[in-house]
């Protein structure tokens, strides 16, 4: 298994630059379990997911409390064919059997009723994609039913699903949308954008 | 046929919204094409991939001409079976035989290089996912290989690639990476991340 992201930081100030690299301290606890790469475009975060989560929703947190406008705008992905296999991104997350459908559901929403809050309210959406099987949809609409009863389920909107709450219990469904649906070790990847301190009204 | 895209415009800028709002106006020549929506995090846009290439590129290009930091992020998707069929969403780009990959190869090669130039350099990274296929990686190297060819190529990075030029030859090598490759009919999605001005060395 590989699994990792390419994350994205965009505050909307002229103060920017100050902003990210403030956020990027709260990535120093992580370092240790993550390789991290920055660009002029994203950083490379490979690792497992449920490190690799927890290090995406602390540095949008850092970055929200600014008090600016800013987003966080990732690729994740696991089990792609094209990417080595790494031992440092083993889970017990994915090492379970694939459990039927509707108890990876009720799994999947008990971890997010114990997620712990940031006392950051957060707006986020994303999109879910399954590869390399013929009834990917199948596990598309059974990952909607979960997100339904996460208590963070917005709207759904073409593409992707709106959800709303506290950062910790958004990022935290966004981690079971993905551990939980699709094939254990299939190639499955994510498109995320989570929004803070937006002027427009939702 | 349903094909459009969830498109969020970042500019890093205490001067935000007068920058998005200014830049929306060079969406207006696209209006009778597409069907757009907006709300606090992204625009939906719907229509024919053609058409939202070049609205997308449009937008993208006044934002970057303010000088500012910005990033254009958008989700890209065709074919996805869970949306209604639209016939507004038809064009002649899908609608052509699946052609053999060396030959899409090549006519897709020989569309970027006539792409009009914009005069905005552009730094940019995709992802291209195939779905609801067994061999949905045959199409993902096939791409990888006119992405090399295209005058735009710049470098593999984990779980996308990066291009960099004119932002007209980066927005229609994005185009033709979606078009050409993953079956006409199937369920194709992009996720890409385009750049100007940023203060980063590449």
């Amino acid at each position: 298994m590989f699994s990792g992201a390419q994350v994205s930081l965009y505050p909307m100030s002229g103060n920017f630059a100050e902003i990210i690299l403030d956020a990027v301290k709260g990535l120093n606890p992580y370092r240790d379990a993550l390789r991290i790469e920055t660009d002029d475009i994203s950083t490379l975060m490979v690792g497992p997911p449920d490190v690799l989560f927890s290090a995406m929703r602390d540095l949008f947190v850092a970055a929200a409390k600014s008090g600016e406008h800013c987003v966080l705008s990732a690729a994740v992905s696991r089990g792609c064919p094209g990417e080595p296999d790494d031992p440092a991104c083993g889970t017990s997350l994915l090492e379970r059997d694939a459990l039927p459908l509707l108890e990876r559901i009720d799994a999947a929403s008990k971890t997010v009723a114990a997620a712990p809050a940031s006392d950051q309210p957060a707006a986020a959406q994303f999109s879910l994609y399954v590869m390399g099987i013929g009834d990917h949809m199948d596990e598309i609409y059974g990952c909607i039913d979960f997100l339904k009863r996460s208590g963070t389920f917005d709207r759904s909107k073409n593409f992707c699903t709106r959800l709303r709450g506290d950062a910790g219990a958004v990022f935290a469904t966004i981690q079971e949308a993905f551990c939980r649906f699709g094939p254990p070790e299939g190639h499955v990847t994510l498109d995320i954008t989570i929004s803070a301190n937006s002027p427009t009204k939702a």
